[in-house]
């Protein structure tokens, strides 16, 4: 058998001592499968005493990871500490100038700078391994990385945070409102206690940044992508989906069009007899319409010590697996070097159907401005309900409309339209619809 | 740039002139992704002269695919020509034995003669790719042999032919018959002129055992699978189905056990609620559940000649992408030696849930008759309805049970019993119940 694949562990957090403990417990299966040991020869962590489940006595304890990265007798440099900046950031950089593999679950920090780092991976001829980074525990980077090869990408789009879908499975199962959702999810450990990041879509458009790039051999450009949370998702929103056979998922998008590459993430109206629209709770989901493939769904947990460990173990038995000197393709599927710049579509240009919910006064002539303010822009109805509004039936109506596809432009200067003509009684509701098999 | 990959096509059908189109336009997509060309510089096929869609005059080409795998100047033998026996078998080892790495579509090859030909790839260390084999574009045999690693598998299972879930679809929407379904099917080219093979079930025990190695680490046992087909399945057990809560489909399933491994083909009740039962027409789909990653669900076309050539071009590609003398794991996940023995579990001892439908005479006592037989049996139930027949009302009613989980020996004692009563009319249907999320 090959001498051992010796890692260096940095941050033993609920990841990294998953990692650590699925290391320990199928270390002979592992070899097996890899035709050579997997041995945790160093770690760092914060906190050297607390107990890990696992016996890590026999590694070398770095209290920096940048000290790890440089200076530990390992063969790969895991990094599970976060963050884009700082010690994640630093370490990991000063890993590849080592000649070291490098495997991360650190999404923020390649959206960021995962150019950079390809770049400093091809330099060294190196490996730059990050399944965990995007959708957990879902094999979506090999995927499209290593299966689709020869395959264009003609949409990605995915369920791609666990908190956000959490609460909006919950909103519909149990007629909650968001913000009881949220304390639920936040007391179950599914969202942090400053949940900003999460259900303003921001910790979506991170792995969305990623698979565009991996999607369309495109740069990364995390800072162009139109972003929407979920905040604003109210029951009468759910409710109205599900009548007209939609359920509500916050997705994260990125779309080849004339214009150039979309990216963005919204809540979003699927059909309720979609693939897609059955992933339920923090599970994540991932499709992939291609030319050559068709469309490919995968789904699975999106997070979690066990689910996210299982991916970091994919990734460094795959360098087990690989000979010295091997390369496994580019980071970002093409060399960096080849790597497109970004081209973005401006969200204004758009095209697809609209839900609009519009809370009016019930006077007469409401619907008749409605209706011709939809017409001067152009778009044409699918469908349209009205009834008495649920806290106002009285004096005020809901309409929702459900539009053919149209564009993002003509909605909008319906919609400031129907405003200004001062028959709304509060604020528009505008949920974008995505085809969905 | 390294020396391009030259690759021999044996086989040049549907699937295999998709392959060779995709190489033809995809050419410099592919040189970027793999750092090499990839060169079609042989091929084998019957005719010579039709017209496929792609120049291969600059390959040379052999009228025996045997010749194709001893002699030709290639790296890569590409089989596509079908069959478990004959000149896949033949040129598949010779172009083994030869030292040439082999990607293969060949369900039926691996489920007969899998064990042998990783045997004599391993003692060449070079590689058999069967990426194709099962659930065409799907790439479920990489995430099980490298985004897997470390996993211990509990549960398999998948909708793995494309003909059984296309007719089943249109049974449910359509309300029409089998016979009618099938003779769609086999109009629009989803069934073959002798559907056997695919509706009995057969091709899904094919996929199925090449599945279990993988998931289990054992050796292919394709004769020991339980298998029942579809061509029983009539309207009255949709109908029931639906009004239940469940979905019909053909799924393959293989399970640990404490009593061994558990490998059956039938027609299955899903929750409709389940994403696998959202799966339609002739896509098809995998669920795979193991320890550390959890719930995995892949779901994609199943056939089709660009699917199919997906997945072989993502095994070429991965070929492509390794240096000279790099093995990329083992076949079937694991050195041949360290293949377990397959230990069966037998299927009188399977433990679920079960649908059964009775067409019973409408007279005294009926019901209770079938109740002790239950209840003699330790069969407790989950619902019960009862109705008058739809052929003969005034006479005979359909009784329908779901039990509770109990055992596939209980359900047939309980069931014989039934029929000795003499109080049933018709055959008695038995669908059993799989769990899913």
């Amino acid at each position: 058998m090959a001498e051992a694949l010796r890692i260096g562990i940095a941050g033993l957090g609920t990841v990294g001592a998953s990692v650590a403990r699925v290391l320990a417990q199928k270390s002979a299966e592992l070899a097996r499968q890899c035709g050579r040991e997997i041995v945790v020869s160093a770690v760092s962590a914060r906190d050297a005493t607390r107990d890990r489940g696992v016996d890590l006595s026999a590694a070398q304890w770095f209290s920096d990871p940048l000290d790890l990265a440089k200076n530990a007798d390992i063969d790969v440099f895991v990094e599970l500490i976060g963050g884009e900046e700082g010690p994640a950031r630093e370490s990991v950089m000063a890993a590849l100038q080592a000649g070291r593999h490098v495997v991360t679950a650190n999404k923020a920090l390649l959206a960021r700078h995962g150019v950079e780092l390809a770049q400093a991976a091809e330099d060294k001829g190196i490996l730059l391994n990050y399944e965990a980074a995007v959708a957990g525990g879902i094999p979506v980077i090999k995927t499209m990385r290593e299966a689709m090869a020869g395959n264009t990408v003609n949409r990605i789009f995915g369920i791609l945070n666990g908190t956000c879908n959490y609460i909006l499975t919950r909103m519909e199962a149990e007629g909650l409102s968001f913000e009881d959702c949220l304390k639920d999810a936040q007391r179950l450990g599914y969202a942090e206690a400053d949940p900003t990041f999460d259900i303003e879509g921001n910790d979506t458009a991170h792995k969305l940044s990623i698979l565009t790039s991996l999607a369309f051999g495109t740069r990364i450009a995390a800072d162009d992508i139109y972003l929407e949370g979920i905040s604003n998702i109210t029951q009468a929103d759910i409710r109205a989906a599900g009548e007209l056979g939609y359920r509500i998922k916050l997705l994260g998008v990125a779309v080849r069009t004339e214009n150039g590459i979309e990216q963005r993430v919204h809540p979003t109206m699927v059909p309720t007899s979609s693939v897609i629209a059955q992933v339920h709770g923090v599970t994540n989901a991932v499709a992939i319409e291609t030319d050559i493939l068709g469309e490919l769904l995968l789904s699975g947990p999106g997070a979690g010590g066990n689910a996210t460990a299982s991916a970091v173990i994919g990734d460094i038995a795959d360098i087990a697996k690989s000979q010295p000197g091997f390369q496994h393709g580019p980071v970002f599927g093409r060399p960096v070097k080849e790597l497109h710049p970004y081209q973005k579509a401006r969200m204004r240009v758009h095209s697809g159907g609209y839900f609009i919910r519009l809370t009016v006064h019930d006077r007469v002539g409401v619907f008749a401005a409605i209706a011709n303010r939809m017409a001067q822009n152009e778009i044409s109805l699918e469908s349209i309900v009205q009834h008495a509004n649920g806290a106002n039936p009285e004096t005020q109506k809901t309409v929702i409309l459900v539009t053919h596809e149209t564009t993002e432009t003509a909605v909008r200067q319906a919609v400031a339209g129907i405003m200004d003509d001062g028959h709304m009684v509060d604020k528009p509701q505008v949920i974008r619809i995505e085809r969905a098999g």
